[in-house]
């Protein structure tokens, strides 16, 4: 029998441990003596009255027999004392307070969902081997996830399944899982979901679907976690049969404060709407001669009297050829700064085009003194790789919230302005669009569940570090052995950069497989809109290669503060990593190192293939010490990353090399095949 | 420590017994003592040398512990002994015998793939309690699933998730679930599988993506199933740059014959192609003003040295306003009965329409003397309640196998014909439209599974009963406990005809949502083809409701054996269930239970719904029979039916009402909603 249990125990961890389902919450067994000495007399019993702290008390025994081996009991004077505390005095209403007293931890909170988060920070202590203490405030209000997701179940630039919301199923069936998102989102703090795609269908609008939508709310709801809709700006005319959808037209008006109504009496704590208007083809203000501030205005006064909030898109440009599309969201939006109703966000990438493996900041950032503005950041890999492509965007995130914008001619971080600390922001957000789907381990690429940790992490606070997010992460999933954390946390750290020098070295940007998005494809000279292309963006020709936006070009770079500005301006100064950003860079031009342009830029597609050989020699070395699936999972993407890093490699390289004319630089082996060879590849993709 | 282990244990158990996940493969142990007795001391040890077994061993270590308790050791005199004998006597190379001998149970074969079989036959026999004995054959070669997977992961009329295949993770990463559906199609016998949508992508042909399928056909090949590609007949234009795809150009033929031996260099197994040609807007040979003759031989031609196939479709119909599409496929193929090369199939839909819930069969089966037919089954349920309404099919099936077509003026029943009896078939094949998904699950619908399993049984053994096959499935799913077993058998063999009741009685048929297939939609009059609108079929007007079929209309009747279209042509002796199949029924036509037509038939749709209330009456009555999960899952998805069937019976009742100007049955009480209002929920349906 015992023998018997034992094959069963060791099936059980084997299907438990390793498929991802359970994210940085399956709680394996602490070893180490220092934590479990700390924890294990202080966590014998659970103290609580407040019935709100179902949710949290749920997760403590869920966790806390995995983690410590030990079953809290119900009550008593000393152990885990949850409290609901309405008088607390705390920075922010979300925050809590954790101490340490003799047998005692106390976490104490204004809100049930501060308890929450702070039974997740009490986890995440012991896991990372940390004593929890102090106040603990989110530095921003709206911590978000975008999902694109589609009615019919398909996710817009997803690359790990279906979406997680069965439309057809719903409202009499919850799957099990839609819990353990909002177990997943509460464990970061995220707060709010939006969970239909911004090129949104008015179907959700329908009653039909809104009951759908409520029995989502209402998973969600013991979580912290607000549901938004993105929507249809064309739905009064779609849903409603009105002739059109101006949003100065008082009937358009009703429709959406009755819609605004209709949502609110099934869902009393709905977050509100996101939208994007006139962007790539949705409909929007400017059909009817209107303006952003006239759609979004109107939509904040329906949601106004419920407490609802307006994210209004940013992401907006205009199909010209000899245009800049760099400057289209700052000019669109600028003029419209302080006239926007106080329940309106803008919502603005991170970047001035689309999510490129490197951008400058926006400008906008820097230029919307009287309006809040959200961090749009996006987790799914859209342009880095997909789901077979090893990027931990943390370190992508954070280079962008620690830039110093120079705003106020002083130090100012983007992440300062996002806090809202810069200009006085009435709110606060950033969001992120997600990498999930309905694959088992929610993200396709096990090493993306780090991805939607971070975004959630940062959100929370974007002071924080890619590396100390990189170690909790691990912690709470593949290893906590010292020496295996760090070499996978020095993994992580190296794998945006390594990705930035196989597609996209010293700025290079937009030269992907035009709609799809999967391969290189720096050729594309035509595509359904100019702005579309290749060609627009790398403006190789045969004296050099990159963009003019200095003031002899499209001068974007006046959208930044001077202070800013300057080093990028020119040539010589301007950061290596942006320069094709910012100049049109002679093949033959001198960098710091004494190579010539040419010799740089193709060196850094050789060397981001050779660093994917050493991320596969890396992995290797830590077989045996991560769970075997999840070791195998990671092998067989890294080589498809290494077998897609030469192909981008093989491209750019043949392909620019039409331009600058000259030889490869002495030492490195030329591309096994033809150009046109490596233009058959990207052309299958093509294929309906 | 003991009662830790418990506490993991359980977890595990419910974790392992109730997502699905493992279908009927998840091994739960035998209490019965006799089964115990009987196998027990007859699976000590496990005997055998060749090495093509290892997988045939491997399923028998993993479930001989789960089932029984013990571990067989390897190797001995007694225990289970698997042998390949090439020598073996036996009906069909892919049989197998069994016999018990002493301490000892024998499986025995002429192919490694027979001793598999006969390990799944084993197991199963002794999850049903049974004694294994005696030679076991497939009635039908060719025995396939049809995957309408699409490159970008979608699954066309698929509502269990996405596709099963990771193309962008392929070659390199097999997902370990690969071997899972394989294993699931071993167990019964399924030894082919077309991966991708007929609506076909030239893209699985190209290189790059060969390789993909040849690393699903390694995967596949040590369980006995072939590979098969839909084909786009294009392919040689868009993928080969010629300037068409002539099937009579010999530069076309060049391409087909190169192609066919790349892949055979890279899949020495590959089962061949399957076709949808100049149907629905798919290209073909009579776009070349060439026939189906001149496009399925070209095919065959270059498959021919290699041992392959051409599955070529007859799912073919024009939009003719005044035409009937059930007399398109007999038309258009039976002029070319004998002129198919020998390695040509002719795959042919159980209806002559589109599996609709009930249709007689198609005439084609009884028409084609000189050509093999595959039966084309959709296990995917399309028109059928997708994964939310309950149907078991094999009813369906069933009926469809064992009708009496009277060809030969004798008992010639379809299952006889499929199996070559009849007409002396060179290949026998049945084929089903597959459900699977990427849901944890496999069908979305728990109870979906049971479809899957029934088709690969039924394309073992055409022969065999839904009642029994919906007991073994039992056995090995839900509850081994007689009680439990027969009332939920009671329950799977109640559905379909509740399904027909509530959406299609009397013969009623394509009346659901325009282009979706959702929910009901019996006054579509416009679609993109006239044969896609409702009105072509029900041709309802104020004097009755049908299709006349017989010589006073299109006279499709005539397309059968006389024998068999006799009772069909008069009103009098038409089976009701077929009734609007072939006549315009006036709506007071008195039936055979004294009722007029339009009173039997709004009942039925009443009927229906008061079933489905039964059905969840039913199920309530298991619950802490089945695992958890299982149980609230389908709980659930009843709810969704029952919703769904008082929207179609709402729908079809009020809207054939408006042509009868009857008044409901006495005793019926009216929708509560007027038809204005039923029509605004398919409209929900059909924004984008």
């Amino acid at each position: 029998m015992k023998r018997y249990l034992f094959i069963l125990l060791f099936l059980c961890l084997q299907v438990r441990a390793e498929d991802g389902y359970k994210l940085w919450m399956s709680y394996s067994k602490i070893e180490d003596p220092k934590t479990l000495n700390f924890y294990k007399p202080r966590l014998q019993a659970i103290v609580w009255e407040d019935k709100d702290l179902e949710v949290a008390v749920e997760e403590v025994k869920l966790a806390i027999p995995k983690l410590l081996g030990i079953t809290p009991k119900k009550g008593g004077k000393n152990g885990l004392i949850l409290k609901v505390n309405p008088h607390i005095n705390i920075t922010n209403p979300e925050g809590y307070k954790v101490s340490v007293s003799g047998q005692s931890i106390t976490i104490e909170a204004p809100r049930s969902v501060g308890v929450l988060y702070g039974v997740f920070h009490l986890l995440r202590c012991i896991q990372t081997g940390q004593e929890p203490a102090g106040e603990f405030s989110p530095k921003i209000q709206h911590r978000m996830l975008n999902h694109w997701d589609n009615n019919n179940g398909t996710i817009e630039r997803g690359y790990a399944g279906m979406s997680l919301w069965k439309w057809y199923e719903l409202p009499e069936r919850l799957d099990p899982r839609y819990k353990d998102y909002a177990r997943a989102n509460a464990s970061l703090g995220i707060n709010a979901t939006v969970i239909n795609n911004v090129n949104a269908s008015a179907r959700f609008l329908s009653s039909e679907y809104l009951v759908k939508v409520k029995a989502l709310a209402d998973v969600f709801r013991p979580y912290g976690i607000k549901v938004y809709l993105s929507v249809n700006f064309a739905s009064p005319r779609i849903l409603g049969k009105l002739p059109d959808a101006d949003p100065l037209k008082p009937e358009v008006q009703k429709w959406w404060k009755e819609k605004a109504d209709e949502i609110y009496s099934l869902i009393p704590d709905f977050g509100g709407f996101l939208v994007k208007a006139n962007s790539e083809g949705e409909p929007g203000p400017m059909d009817y001669g209107r303006t952003h501030v006239d759609g979004a205005n109107m939509l904040a006064k329906a949601l106004k009297p419920h407490g609802g909030m307006v994210f209004w898109r940013a992401f907006v440009y205009a199909p010209d050829p000899k245009g800049d599309r760099f400057k289209a969201a700052y000019e669109e939006f600028k003029p419209y700064d302080g006239q926007f109703d106080d329940n309106v966000i803008i919502q603005v990438k991170n970047g001035p085009i689309d999510f490129m493996p490197r951008e400058p900041i926006s400008p906008l950032f820097t230029a919307m003194e009287k309006t809040p503005l959200a961090m749009e950041f996006q987790v799914t890999q859209e342009y880095l790789g997909w789901a077979t492509h090893w990027v931990y965007l943390a370190s992508m995130f954070e280079e962008c919230l620690k830039t110093d914008t120079r705003v106020k001619n002083r130090k100012t971080t983007l992440s300062e302005i996002l806090q809202g600390k810069t200009f006085g922001y009435r709110h606060t957000a950033i969001t992120g669009v997600a990498n999930t789907g309905s694959d088992r381990n929610w993200t396709g690429h096990p090493m993306g569940q780090a991805n939607w940790y971070a975004l959630g992490r940062l959100a929370w606070d974007p002071d924080l570090g890619a590396k100390e997010i990189a170690q909790e992460w691990i912690s709470q999933t593949l290893s906590r052995d010292s020496k295996t954390g760090s070499d996978i946390q020095s993994m992580m750290l190296s794998t945006r950069e390594i990705y930035v020098n196989y597609t996209s070295p010293f700025g290079l940007h937009h030269v992907m497989g035009e709609g799809h998005h999967f391969g290189p494809e720096p050729w594309v000279e035509k595509a359904p809109r100019p702005d579309w292309t290749a060609l627009y963006y790398h403006k190789a020709d045969e004296k050099g290669i990159g963009f003019d936006r200095t003031n002899t070009g499209s001068n974007a770079l006046a959208q930044y503060p001077k202070e800013f500005s300057a080093p990028f301006s020119s040539l010589e100064t301007c950061p290596e990593e942006f320069l094709l950003w910012f100049h049109h860079v002679p093949w033959d031009r001198k960098l710091k190192n004494g190579d010539i342009f040419w010799e740089a830029f193709v060196k850094k597609f050789y060397q981001g293939v050779k660093e994917v050989e050493g991320l596969q020699r890396d992995w290797e070395k830590v077989k045996g010490k991560v769970p075997q699936e999840t070791f195998e999972n990671v092998s067989a993407r890294l080589k498809t990353q290494h077998k897609e890093a030469i192909w981008w490699r093989d491209a750019c390289v043949l392909y620019f090399q039409t331009f600058s004319k000259k030889a490869l630089p002495a030492g490195l082996k030329a591309p096994e095949r033809t150009l046109e060879e490596v233009k058959k590849i990207v052309d299958v993709y093509h294929i309906r």
